[in-house]
């Protein structure tokens, strides 16, 4: 059975992401569907990219990822569908599906125009029922994306801000902050480790200090906060059965500057 | 495989829901269940019914929908299945389900005595699972809803407060507020178009005005509010990336007076 | 179709959740993926088991219930498999699945060891993902839980507060809080029946006064608070559309004590 993985800023409040499955399941009622989440940020395209980008390899090969933060819904803006390496995304050109897509590899983009596998009547606000859930459901009974539409050259393009060194500083920023209140920054742990080589470290957010690297949580202490390799690769900011987010007073975008100590 | 979709004001902390899952699973393993949404307003009957009524079009045919908010759980009032043109719905008789049956059109109303349908013990409180769970189950294993129990000449219906035109004024109202902040009201984008007969208009709601209608939000500046036909085809009033209950301080039930302008 | 049924505190927001789903899915796509709550509060090991407790025994026989609240994750805490008489428990080995387990009946406890059964990468902050999702996902598949590790003789056991009674009072304590705000108590109305032997009784929780037992709740009027036997079979503390945890300023853990008035 296809799998279909939903992400979209639509809450858990309306039915919108109940309409979003009943349109698919119209279509084809054998799929797995998988709330990825509907509690992206409104509007916030950067931050569904990075929730995207973090989980999508841990699906099924041919998975069809639907993923709507769609503000310019019903504007000139593009509707598209992708094929990587080993998936099938489909969404609003606006950059949402770029960082996984470019992390697995596209192989194709086609724009969505053709309306047989669109919904019989669009809203003008509300294309992730009406074209993306649709379309998806096509893509899950194996309908090749050639058929959707025509191929295009290039989409929209998140810019990932990747880390930096300047002055014998490693410079990264925050990029996520999740439930629990860990600070995911944009610095893989092979990265950074590369950069202190064995050495010690000190690292600066928001004026306070981080001091130590762990594996897991249990080996901190209950007083400081340490990084630690998040699930998604990247190092995080972490506190032990504590809110790193509170501790720091920190949001995403935030600066984190390590230096080594010798 | 068929659809069994739930709507209930269980919430999503409690393993409510999660119960009743269980619960159909047990009878009908072979079911796709989808929720609208378990974030209904505590026993608020209203807000639910129009959920209901603006997403079970959506859905494929013959679509079990089981909703449940039932502050009268226990006592004296009635459960009941209903079969409509194209769905069934189960839940209590409280008005929950008949702004959707209604709009379906209903063809049979049965009131749930059979309790060979129902699960061994019935909780005095929650129905949801004891009851309403297990009988959709069996309706999707096509046991006839007239098993169920006696039909019903009648049952409980909700009124659905349609526009008025009054003084060559169109009044309407607030009947429910997304997750976006987006007003939706009770006047379809036709009726409003034929009041206005292509001509100019003023709105006017908590003492700020609306004077544009717009296809989708890009249109729009990012100053004033507008217009927008909304998914379930009722009018919405909308800003453009901002959040229009926070701009109007607007609340359910509150009254919307459109004038045309010549 | 097998049902994998899940419990976690990684909330709805971030794709934790979802990343499990895909997890499971890579390695089983024919099962029926249930949410019990991913809610649970974070690190609360104690309110997770409860609510475990509480709903297990509605589900399917053999579905398989992975349960994550898991602050020592990647630490030397165990891992663990249970089948119980009905049913299949995967999670951490601190109490997390005790509850219910214990409830049903123990029939073999493995340690989590074969790590043919895990994904090829195990991320030191997620087992949840890596080790438990897999796990449940090869349980489906009717890989025998004595190929997944070595037999314990036993696990960590939370232990579940029973009222007891003393100088002819019956002394109990609020043990969860729903969503709507009925006070969860650790005593059955079997119990409390035979406590107060069809006699009157008065019973007091944070200054405030309890006189009334009902069978559902329109039975009682909107101003005074009540007993009523909850879904789980436990009595709950409630008042009639109204919300019994601000009225009582009632937390977790709070003492009830019940009277018998002659």
């Amino acid at each position: 059975m296809r799998t279909i993985a939903l992400l979209t800023d639509f809450g858990l409040s309306d039915s919108y992401a109940g309409a979003m499955k009943g349109a698919i399941l119209t279509i084809s009622s054998n799929v797995n569907l998988v709330d990825l989440t509907h509690n992206a940020d409104s509007h916030n395209i950067e931050k569904a990219s990075f929730l995207l980008l973090s989980s999508y390899r841990y699906f099924p090969k041919k998975t069809i990822f639907v993923a709507v933060v769609d503000p310019g819904v019903g504007s000139k803006r593009k509707a598209v569908a992708l094929k990587t390496r080993n998936y099938y995304f489909v969404g609003p050109d606006n950059g949402i599906l770029s960082l996984a897509a470019c992390d697995d590899g596209i192989k194709r983009i086609v724009s969505l125009d053709n309306k047989k596998y669109f919904s019989e009547t669009i809203s003008g606000t509300f294309h992730g029922r009406d074209i993306f859930a649709s379309v998806a459901a096509y893509i899950s009974k194996n309908v090749k994306i050639t058929s959707l539409g025509g191929t295009l050259r290039q989409m929209k393009t998140l810019h990932f801000s990747v880390p930096q060194i300047k002055d014998n500083m490693l410079i990264g920023q925050i990029i996520h902050i999740d439930k629990f209140g860990n600070l995911v920054t944009n610095i893989k742990k092979k990265y950074f480790l590369k950069f202190i080589k064995k050495g010690r470290f000190i690292a600066h957010l928001k004026g306070k200090s981080i001091r130590n690297i762990y594996n897991f949580y249990e080996e901190s202490d209950i007083e400081n906060p340490f990084f630690i390799e998040g699930s998604s690769s990247f190092l995080e900011i972490s506190l032990k059965r504590r809110n790193a987010r509170k501790y720091f007073k920190s949001r995403t975008k935030d600066k984190i500057i390590i230096r080594r100590i010798f």
